[in-house]
């Protein structure tokens, strides 16, 4: 399925553009800014793939994603001022990737036989770790914990996406069937300004 | 050893309390509060099988760890008043936990014939790591570097069951002298205010 | 290659005692402090090992870490004002530590088969990452994200070596020049206060 791999590496790009930008902004240097775009486009993949124990982890098997970061780190220092104009796009774009990001992790996690509940976890990592490590290793609370349900939308995606299965045999239809409601559920979160706040 | 299992998800609930109280103390929303309780919960154990290359890690093959942070998870919300009255129970039972999850560690590192030291940092770390995750994670320097000598005490109680099973084969009774040495030395140190600090 | 298991153990003291330093100014107690000095000597070495599927991880097989950490420990402790006055030695020890284990992770990794471009990752992860983690768990934003062109200069080295292997068998002189690049480097960069800021 060529266009999920594409979406993927795209994927991958986009999460590096925003941890690069995250740590410009923290006045990182050049190599400091590489890492930090690294690490949040593979961090959650790769804690995925440790927990279920997919040795080497993915993307040192495969250059393309070393590429695709490096594109998003050029990218975002040569044309800087345009990505912070193109807000709105970044959004759509970031939240196709975690939405396919969710999918794909479920489905390496259903190879390997584990459980509907393993699986869902699995996908909420793969989509939301990536820029939990970014924001502690520039020293910030992690944002998913407090502001966006940025995880919530992941994790009803993924249970649209195991529903699915059950019923369909189009891969295709359901893979973006399951991103369309991440993107139409963190849509509506903004436009509605929800919040999963327990006191209130 | 069934009370061991049963002991050790009710560890697993009791640490989760922990992490869910910590990140409500923060304002995190829903998800962010499950998952700082997750992490919590599952942290220290799941560093220890990666270290050793246990794959997938113990918790995502039995659903009754789910289940056990799940309820740990509902009774925070419930019953947030109650159990912040009842810090000194609460306090009790983190300290069972710990010292079990300790004697666990090393019996899983014995097993996998790792030397006598290795093992007894991999109890440690079962029983320590969760809380270091926790406070990583929330933005603290985590806790057990500074406050306590909760690591002392899991050290401690580790040698002791290593001693133990040199001469005695009564494993349930090895476990109970071990954990019952975490929670005396953590219950002294805390009525005679004994810390471990370098220069004084 | 005797040297380089000798060169291999005297790095790690040295970086448990940056470690141990660290945590000793943050006031951290005796067990925090063992912790920090522990995770910077072995923390590069420990995440290359698991991205890499290498388990258990080096150091949990053999003990003659543990006597150079606890070594590193003891002389912090008894022999604090010494070394904070010895900074230009330890300095070059640091820099000869870093550059060694950035040969080593790289060798590691072509073992494994990895390409090019995933070998230098790992020696650079080798190298850096223990002190990422330090500063993870003592809540300050990396140092290397910001300060040195350290990781460059891991970067540059494990670079020459890569080359030189292509070139010359001499497995030791191809070493030798890789860490005399990481040192010069790195005492260029602070001799000339270079650094890699993106906006000028």
């Amino acid at each position: 399925m060529n266009w999920i791999y594409f979406v993927d590496l795209f994927g991958t790009a986009v999460f590096a553009i925003s941890g690069v930008l995250t740590a410009m902004h923290k006045k990182f240097d050049l190599v400091g800014t590489l890492i930090i775009g690294f690490v949040t486009a593979i961090g959650g993949g790769t804690l995925r793939d440790i927990l279920i124990g997919r040795f080497p982890v993915g993307w040192l098997e495969d250059r393309n994603y070393f590429f695709a970061i490096l594109a998003g780190y050029l990218i975002t220092y040569f044309f800087e001022q345009q990505i912070i104009k193109l807000r709105k796009s970044m959004f759509l774009f970031d939240t196709i990737g975690i939405g396919l990001f969710t999918i794909l992790g479920i489905q390496i996690a259903l190879e390997q036989g584990l459980s509907t509940e393993s699986c869902l976890l699995m996908g909420v990592i793969s989509a939301c770790f990536g820029g939990v490590i970014r924001d502690v290793l520039t020293n910030e609370i992690p944002l998913i914990f407090r502001r966006e349900i940025y995880a919530t939308a992941c994790l009803l995606g993924g249970i649209v996406y195991l529903l699915l299965v059950e019923f369909s045999t189009n891969e295709n239809l359901n893979i973006l069937v399951a991103i369309a409601t991440v993107i139409i559920i963190r849509y509506l979160s903004i436009r509605y300004k929800w919040s999963l706040n327990f006191n209130q």
